[in-house]
């Protein structure tokens, strides 16, 4: 069986412009490859109208499922989800059990909260959408399609993507097996390295060399969703880094 | 005048994977924004032949520049080179000067290294490409039309990209001002944040919340290449501020 496959789509100008370091990405990458539904694409990109809309048709086309992250505040420069109404070709309207939730939050502050024309928006999403909790600070991302769109506050998108991901229907984990010695160098290993990713086409093994004040070196990863076959892969990489005269060490360099 | 775009694809499974944290985006964005080539676009895409030929002609031919990391070592995954090659429709063939730099490298250790073909592979470009050096670690990186092809290792990157900048003819530079204010909230200013915006459509006004063991609150950045009102534009922003009983404190929150 194939897995399904994910984008992640990072909407907004502060990452582009260097601003704010992305923090989603690796998150939303370590727990697609758990669930099985690998990332395969990531794309930056402005809160740019025409820009948005056009990559969401382009990229929930292409793969089974898309995420986003970014765009759903209550500010001018918060329209990711009129560009995906846009995109979708529905209308961008009120949603009543969105409203029913910000009210009333709004409602329990002491004072009262002003549940105004800007907070409003954050309730306003695509006709059909359905709801992404949000247990942090109660504006829902929301489900349209194939395309899940989440807050870019990661403590926000996490807490998010936690209460939608027992519903993804993932295929078998991608399980990761990493080796790494000291003093080895890539050069030194790269043939023989070849030879083995040749006997084991359908695992994906990674070359990482590393620079750190302990030591510098090279990580091996093997990662693939058949655990006999990581496992007979790893043994392998093991015994030609010790051929090498470098004994291997389990797991990535500390 | 309109600034040149930058577009970056960041090229390697172990980001897409969740293995690697990215740090060349930060940097390049940052970099490029002082430079006054804006990025408008990033891609993360996986080490897949197809994949990389066909996102590296979509983006060439929509970005004035292009800038790509990783996959240029002399492993079996480092594919990003003839990629490149097969994008451009030319042979990946020993660039002279690349090996003469390499083969002087390996000889000069002690005991010699082996500029073996794993090795060698590293001296093999797309026909036509200049180098980019590479004072870490030598293997030069290379310039083909208006793609830069950099290393993915972040040190090695930022040297590359470094001995390139003085080359790159940017527009103005982006400047950019950020007010910022504790218990401050989204919802209470985007209304008239909006107006501010509608006031300067030539400048980029940002809206990020913030949370943070000091307090939360919100940080509003004002970004643009016209230095006047982008001042302007920040007097007004921490006016607004003020008017809501929220003085403004310059920069971004510590």
């Amino acid at each position: 069986m194939t897995n399904p496959t994910a984008c992640l789509l990072i909407i907004g100008n502060e990452v582009l412009s260097g601003r704010t370091q992305d923090a989603n990405l690796k998150f939303l990458a370590t727990r697609l490859g758990e669930i099985g539904i690998p990332l395969r694409e990531v794309r930056v990109i402005p809160d740019v109208r025409e820009t948005i809309i056009a990559t969401v048709n382009e990229v929930r086309a292409k793969f089974d499922h898309v995420f986003t992250t970014g765009g759903i505040g209550p500010t001018h420069d918060d329209i990711t989800a009129e560009c995906i109404a846009a995109a979708f070709g529905v209308p961008w309207e009120p949603n009543p059990e969105a409203w029913e939730r910000l009210a009333a939050h709004y409602a329990r502050q002491n004072p009262p909260g002003d549940f105004n024309t800007a907070r409003q928006r954050m309730a306003t999403m695509p006709r059909g959408a359905t709801l992404i909790d949000n247990p942090v600070s109660i504006a829902p991302g929301f489900i349209i399609g194939n395309v899940h769109v989440m807050a870019g506050v990661p403590r926000i998108m996490q807490a998010m993507f936690e209460g939608l991901a027992p519903k993804l229907k993932g295929g078998a984990p991608v399980i990761s097996r990493a080796l790494h010695a000291n003093g080895l160098m890539e050069g030194q290993l790269a043939e023989g390295l070849g030879r083995i990713q040749a006997e084991f086409p359908e695992i994906d093994i990674g070359s990482y060399p590393y620079y750190r004040p302990t030591g510098n070196g090279v990580a091996l990863v093997a990662k693939g969703v058949d655990a006999a076959r990581v496992e007979q892969a790893t043994a392998a990489i093991g015994a030609f880094m010790a051929s090498l005269g470098f004994p291997p060490v389990e797991g990535e360099p500390g």
